[in-house]
């Protein structure tokens, strides 16, 4: 690679670096554990990959980290232009597809084309949920909200009347994905139910 | 693994899960590329996987990228008790090993035993930049928010005044690790001390 086309191809890098800081700024509904604030999505991203770490074990045999660590840190990129769409929002889920392709042509074009194709498959991957990696790593997706939940007195289920049925379809994935980690979901949920929180 | 080794296990996983929620109310003196407000070490440790995933060919050829992800996802938990000390602080540098060693001690010892020496053996790792991952790992840290100053007008070299030289000092890991980096280092320093924010 001569030196003008490498200088341009980190320029294109630094700039996606650059452009990525913005998922800081984007709000999920989910609390931080000590209810001070609203989480967002970058910090979200990051906890994840620890999650996965710590919770390896609890992925399929066939599962590779690395990929699954690389899912997570893009996954949610999108929503730098598409917002974050609050997960029992039957409204915002409508487009949220649209929303969410436009965006990604937008954000992983920035990158030198070849490198931008690789991120894009990472998004892909991750949305088709068909690959070991991309179902763990969905998995701790809804398993992490779940526990910052349970620690913030029901966090962003206490933005609008849920039930018991609409939580556990949410959380489906980390029943097919984790099994191990079911007994967990059912016994936070049933403790919200009890306290009249899920209905 | 009897159920009821399974499940204290679990317990103990969820409580450092949960424990490390703390790591995104740890405030950095870097800002956010639009200046709106200072970054915290959760968010800044997702924003350096992603930069290691973008500049994996500026790695050393024999690094391996996940145990690098796996040095940046720790790096900093031990700043939930030590908080995050300022590059340019030199009272705060005078005790920051102290204080970072009792709180590994702490942060670490809520995993199970084995599991706790694997995360402690990551943190150990970064900080004792042999590895070529660690180098990796930890030159990306210096040229992350050199990034994130260059596009918030000199960000954290605001705060006091200081020098070409103890920029570039402090940016010498990038040399080190990742010579082909080091030209724009070079460049961004050599811009703000032509503006006079660097001396």
């Amino acid at each position: 690679m001569n030196r003008n086309v490498r200088a341009e191809r980190l320029r294109q890098q630094i700039a996606f670096l650059t452009e990525v800081d913005k998922l800081k700024t984007v709000l999920r509904r989910t609390p931080l554990t000590d209810s001070s604030r609203r989480e967002n999505s970058a910090e979200h991203s990051w906890h994840l990959i620890v999650a996965a770490l710590v919770l390896r074990e609890y992925a399929d045999a066939g599962c590779d980290l690395l990929r699954t660590l690389e899912l997570m840190a893009v996954h949610d990129l999108v929503e730098i232009d598409a917002g974050d769409t609050f997960a029992y929002d039957v409204d915002g889920l409508k487009d949220k597809t649209v929303r969410e392709l436009a965006a990604a042509d937008r954000i992983f074009s920035l990158l030198p084309e070849e490198q931008g194709r690789y991120f894009r498959g990472l998004w892909d991957e991750f949305e088709a949920q068909v690959t070991n990696e991309s179902r763990f790593a969905n998995a701790l997706d809804r398993f992490q909200p779940l526990l910052q939940n349970a620690c913030s007195e029901g966090g962003s289920w206490r933005i609008k009347p849920l039930t018991r049925a609409q939580v556990l379809e949410r959380m489906a994935p980390v029943e097919t994905a984790c099994p191990g980690l079911w007994p967990t979901v059912i016994e936070v949920v049933d403790r919200f139910c009890a306290s009249g929180l899920l209905v």
